[in-house]
């Protein structure tokens, strides 16, 4: 059987790919250019890792298994029929996002931010800081998305003594009770039809002066509009914002330069073995595929997730 | 009875004082000033919040109870023999100290740092800077101290399944067992005849290249030109540092300008209902102090603390 590899990683990974797959399977490396004559390979593949364009996939007649390198499906929600399993890296990343989660929390309460600011202009400030900081015990904490992200948050907070309520796609519908009492909302939404979108102005204007915003899902769910207003106008405390509507940031957003916005530039998902543990991940799914098992993150393409 | 308050507070927070102590007491508010009138009130006075000169203390024949604004005892330890109960804030300070802790190790594993340097430059680095990402899931912690900022600490690190070792000062002989494997050392140490010193180039030398070292005790805990030079040199992956031997850190030393050290500032005790916090504290011993029950945090000056 042949497996192509479209996925652009360091040479070490490949090499990693090769020692747990050769000699039973055949290696084909594409990483990650699209062209003709790397196209007429994957045609002939059986697996496949990593997200190809939709014309190769919609070519294929020999693919078996797709697996993503991604938990986000897009553009794949947009794949004519097709017969072959197609798995997603959904859970492999919740824990390094839920640690960026805190980290951003806590940077904002423990002005982490401000402090490395003073540091670069070798300044001392000291005792006055003192009473701009806050603590995260006993926050009430409403985290949106009961998926492995949200529950990971819900875990690192457990040693914060935090009152916690997590909402899904089945009591979403309660959002407007909580957030006058909340003081940091958790957005770790996929993006569906139901999430473009939803944490609109009105929702943030119901948000306490003293609220916190944390955004690790994905950038459509929030009007970025109303967001900023609201924190241009220091009508909550501040944002950390993992993603935004547009990626990288537009150099002219007004977020970049807010004393009260942490930006942590999509990284929130990435750890330094994260290539090494994708294979990992990737090899322990071969097994259960050589076995006729179940594969771990089958997608639903009809639920979106 | 009169109550002396000798710290320097905020106009509401000698109000707070006077709301809860008028008329049954006496209050008078010295604002941490140093001169001959005022050590006259404060000699007529039979409790004092706040920490006086050891002068005032040693020529007062009035004072029933001290109740010190500190953790620290410096420069205590030289009272002469006194009658009077003797209190500390012991405790107070640990959430905040051990919030501190986790928002500074997040913030080298998770780059919070450098995203905050790369903000204040509006530059958009992305994917490049997820290799250069740590988790704390899992990690190896050492915390030397088991008062209530080291047992603290350990609560915050629950969540995130660490394998978290605590030694004490009957315990701490066996450091040098564990330091060859500690992925993060944190130093919570009191300064007392034991401490000072005690982490030394000999102990900073054993820890892994990729190691961190957090010091939110005492500056005086640490060699601290043997740190600099381990830092320097890479031999460890960073510091977070709350305290260091000289306070303001003055403008020439080299822990200003290494990206792996973040300071803190000696910021880590504090938060924004801090000195509303202590009054509430101060009245409640208060009250134990009038029914002649034993006080919160008697300080045992044999001990150091």
């Amino acid at each position: 059987m042949k497996i192509y590899i479209h996925t652009k990683f360091q040479e070490s990974i490949y090499q990693q790919f090769k020692n747990a797959l050769e000699p039973a399977y055949e290696v084909i490396i594409g990483e990650g250019i699209i062209n003709e004559e790397l196209k007429a390979k994957f045609l002939t593949c059986d697996i496949c890792y990593g997200n190809v364009p939709l014309d190769w996939l919609n070519a294929s007649s020999q693919l078996k298994w797709l697996q993503l390198n991604s938990t986000g499906l897009d553009p794949y929600q947009n794949l004519k029929e097709y017969s072959y399993h197609l798995t997603n890296l959904k859970g492999f990343f919740g824990q390094s996002v839920a640690e960026t989660t805190l980290a951003g929390i806590l940077a904002i309460y423990r002005r982490i931010d401000e402090l490395t600011r003073l540091q670069t202009k070798n300044e001392w400030i000291g005792t006055p800081i003192r009473e701009t900081l806050y603590l995260l015990n006993k926050k009430k904490v409403l985290i949106l998305g009961s998926g492995t992200i949200g529950m990971k948050i819900k875990q690192l907070l457990s040693g914060f003594e935090c009152d916690t309520t997590v909402l899904n796609s089945k009591t979403i519908g309660q959002l407007a009770e909580f957030l006058p009492t909340t003081d940091i909302l958790i957005a770790t939404l996929p993006e569906t039809k139901e999430t473009i979108g939803l944490i609109n102005k009105t929702y943030l204007e119901m948000l306490k002066p003293s609220a916190l915003f944390v955004n690790v899902g994905r950038g459509s769910a929030v009007d970025e509009n109303a967001l900023i207003e609201i924190l241009q106008n220091n009508k909550i405390l501040g944002a950390v914002l993992d993603v935004t509507e547009i990626e990288p940031l537009p150099t002219e957003s007004p977020l970049w330069n807010m004393p009260n916005v942490l930006l942590t530039q999509h990284s929130s998902g990435g750890w330094a073995e994260e290539s090494a543990d994708k294979v990992v991940f990737f090899i322990n799914n071969l097994r259960l595929f050589e076995e006729g098992k179940e594969l771990i993150n089958n997608v639903d393409l009809v639920k979106g997730y």
